[in-house]
């Protein structure tokens, strides 16, 4: 795609005005170049109420990325940016902040490390750490935020979703009610997160994927208008699309109209040579309504059809559909598992706008500037311990189990490198508690930061579809089952190395010495 | 601004993927210039858990019609489309499709009715019709959704929370956290709503409003890290801004530091002639540390000077947080009405994520479609009375009382006019009772509908964005107090003449004939 340049409200000035104030105020102080380390990380996972994530899936690193080299400043941002007045009418940025945020395409000298994109993260291990001058640094924060707080948070609620859909394919119906443009990232994050489709038809064909759909109501609704019925609709979806049909079946009536008109189609095509595609149910008792459906298909000889159901589904309602069909079914003499097994799902509004929680808490904040005689720490003292940055420079290390399961992420000091041949202690981060494992415990310590920008570019090729997908799944597989419980998880750990805690508590006392940061 | 040729996933294929499948099908039998209305419409108003809105208020449709006019179908998306293949490798679309699709630049034949930008809208009664060729009609659901249920829900919101705020300046902070490049949209939505500022630098230069902002934690972080303190951060800040001095006081310690640090910072301005301008708290009791601040403030002689708060507020939270002040002020020797005054509000995530209730649930309906002997009207079947769709074609008009106060909105075919001079039937949309308005009851009736597009172009200018506030305000002040109450609201009544009425009984009872569809 050709580069273009972004509309004013979509480049450089894609942020708060704060990150412009202040970075002002450090180039007339002369701060501006100082070495600094930002780290973002978030403090919960999702909270949907009556529900929690018990991990997180970090996306949208690829659109930071992407919007990065595009946001070149350009006349025009500078221009509106000089218009502004301050509040006795004067200008609020002059002609050297201007000059020096014209020079700012690429962010200069700023480099980003992250968790690879699609990777399993968790709260208050940094999923980002940018690095570089103060003001280029801080310039970042809220595109930087922006960027990955939300398709984190889609990602996450993609593979809950999924694993309630028990190995059922997941399809990504929301771009009606998702946040305006917003929809492309999530419904990118959703196929990260390991749905099977979208029906954003755009963003499917740039990520190289498949756009799904078929039909809505008016299409039935249209036919009856127009004198005819629902069977001449369906019959001329079947002759449309031969070898994809499948019909939505609730427009008049479920099971009285839109079950046998569809059995009459799928018999027509079967005696044509084409194989039927499915049905989709959208309104009504799913459960109930999945299992009469399944059994009239099966007696017409149609038992490999799919199933799709639709209609304000998450997580929770999948599951609960789910256990009603395997308590319901036999009842019919239909089979519970196999209808599970052709059972297929369509979810919108819950998925994209994260109903419950609707945003990630992702956060953004100094921890470490360098001064003349090296890294002094940055912490905000207000906060509580609970609350309190952790100090830095950092980076984050997966620790994994003699099984090759993961046991715990450790934020360490930027130079400290965590063996497997030593003892390995965890600290907790707050508490005066830790553990110490053994080297015949540890199966594995994974460095999980990777430089993602450096010197005013990506450092790799934009990542498809399938590496992302894949790289989640490895991560899926090696979370205990218990961080993976769809309710009231087990809480993963999240460790600091010993020297990382006796900063912090260092810090938080003033043990340090009188000024309110420490060489380290 | 330019007219760029949008990327694959912002233009013409910014939609679900079976709006294109029947529009082939449309093609295919020669149904797609078949003239047909659709209605856009909400069913509840947002819900948020405890608490709900009473009415909505339109935002979007600028960016619709924007979009509508910058959607020009290119080769890219042509040659995408093409690409795809159905379930036997064939190709989906073919090319008489891709034909009529190439055509469909500016949505020829398509005409949208709908209540100017920033009017209070009401659930059940159109906001958005849609009248043209039945393929292009339909093609343009989604993209319609997603530009107007978003921004509706926010601008909704943000009314909420300026009216908890009791006139004190409000400000979305939300964009870190807002969906993506959604937050333009939300940011926009926020102003028309009622918001007096955002700090979302692009998108206010974009609308001529001042982006707002001034620093975060991070500043007196960096200042501290570098060896300096607190006092040496909002120090540097007034010298940077002398007439714009606003410090955040909790980096440090509120009561101990940043308080004493900030008057000492204003005293300094004063003595050099200089206006502070005002200070913020992030963190802690919101309201106990206002009145201990507003108490220290008015001692040095700045009570002028305002108290903005921020951290996680929504209209709930503002209105305990003065409700607290209002009880406990007193307590402190200060005077709460004069304190809440002077207090300024930062709402961000719970804004711009619209917390408890993320989506407004917006459908696009089929309602009627052209014969060769007049209208058919077209209805859902399968729903119960209180969910079937209002058939069409429809208009709707908003009621006045002889006060000038909204009454109703009336929802009547498309050929009626209410008169004022008749006695005036509204009939409850789903019970037979009906509520009849002599003449002498009714101070206006006011068509709401308005052409936004026709032959291929918006019918006016984009509006500016004090026209959109002025438009919602006066729509507001003629709003019944009972309807905008935050909590539990008293039910605005939408209501249908009486000849709309006896169609949607007859469509679902079947009284009207044979087939499914009605003259009318």
């Amino acid at each position: 795609m050709s580069q273009q340049q972004p509309p004013v409200n979509e480049g450089i000035l894609f942020a708060d005005l704060y990150e412009l104030t202040m970075a002002q105020l450090y180039l007339r102080t002369g701060m501006h170049d100082r070495h600094a380390q930002f780290s973002a990380f978030y403090r919960h996972n999702p909270d949907f109420g009556g529900h929690q994530a018990g991990y997180c899936v970090t996306a949208g690193l690829d659109d930071l990325l992407a919007w990065m080299a595009r946001a070149m400043p350009a006349q025009a941002d500078l221009d509106a940016l000089g218009s502004l007045a301050n509040a006795t009418g004067g200008r609020l940025f002059d002609d050297a902040f201007l000059d020096w945020l014209g020079d700012q395409g690429g962010f200069p000298g700023v480099r980003i490390l992250t968790p690879a994109e699609g990777r399993v993260i968790h709260p208050n291990a940094p999923f980002a750490i940018v690095d570089g001058p103060l003001a280029s640094a801080q310039l970042l924060e809220t595109a930087l935020l922006n960027h990955l707080n939300y398709p984190t948070l889609i990602a996450t609620r993609a593979t809950r979703i999924k694993q309630a859909a028990r190995g059922g394919s997941v399809v990504d119906f929301g771009m009606r009610r998702g946040h305006a443009r917003g929809v492309n990232a999530g419904s990118r994050a959703a196929l990260i997160g390991g749905l099977d489709g979208t029906s954003n038809t755009g963003e499917a064909l740039v990520l190289g994927a498949e756009p799904k759909g078929t039909h809505a109501h008016s299409l039935v609704q249209a036919f009856m208008a127009a004198g005819m019925d629902e069977l001449d609709a369906f019959r001329a979806y079947a002759d449309t699309y031969p070898d994809d049909c499948l019909l939505l079946l609730d427009t008049v009536d479920t099971l009285h109209s839109g079950l046998p008109n569809a059995i009459t189609v799928f018999e027509e095509l079967r005696r044509a040579g084409h194989r039927p595609r499915g049905v989709r149910l959208d309104s009504g008792d799913l459960a109930y309504l999945a299992i009469q459906v399944a059994k009239e298909l099966d007696r017409a000889g149609f038992e490999d059809v799919p199933i799709t159901l639709s209609n304000q589904l998450d997580e929770l309602t999948i599951w609960q559909i789910l256990e009603q069909i395997e308590d319901e079914a036999p009842r019919y003499d239909v089979a519970p598992q196999p209808l599970i097994a052709r059972l297929g799902y369509g979810v919108g509004t819950r998925l994209l706008t994260s109903h419950g929680a609707p945003a990630l808490d992702g956060v953004y904040k100094l921890v470490a500037l360098e001064r003349d005689d090296g890294w002094a720490a940055a912490i905000k003292r207000s906060d509580t311990v609970g609350k309190a940055t952790t100090p830095g420079p950092n980076r984050v290390y997966r620790v994994y189990d003699a099984r090759g399961m993961a046991t715990a992420d450790l934020i360490t000091l930027a130079d400290e490198e965590p063996a497997r041949e030593a003892p390995l202690r965890l600290r907790h981060p707050v508490e005066r508690t830790s553990r110490t494992l053994e080297p015949s415990d540890v199966g594995g310590i994974e460095p999980l930061m990777e430089v993602a920008w450096e010197d005013g570019h990506r450092t790799g090729e934009p990542p498809d579809l399938a590496t992302l997908r894949e790289r989640r799944h490895r991560d899926e597989e090696r979370l205990d089952p218990g961080v993976r419980r769809l309710i009231n998880p087990h809480i993963y750990h999240v460790s600091l190395s010993s020297a990382l805690w006796s900063l912090k508590q260092g810090l938080l006392t003033g043990s340090t010495g009188g000024d309110d940061s420490v060489n380290v």
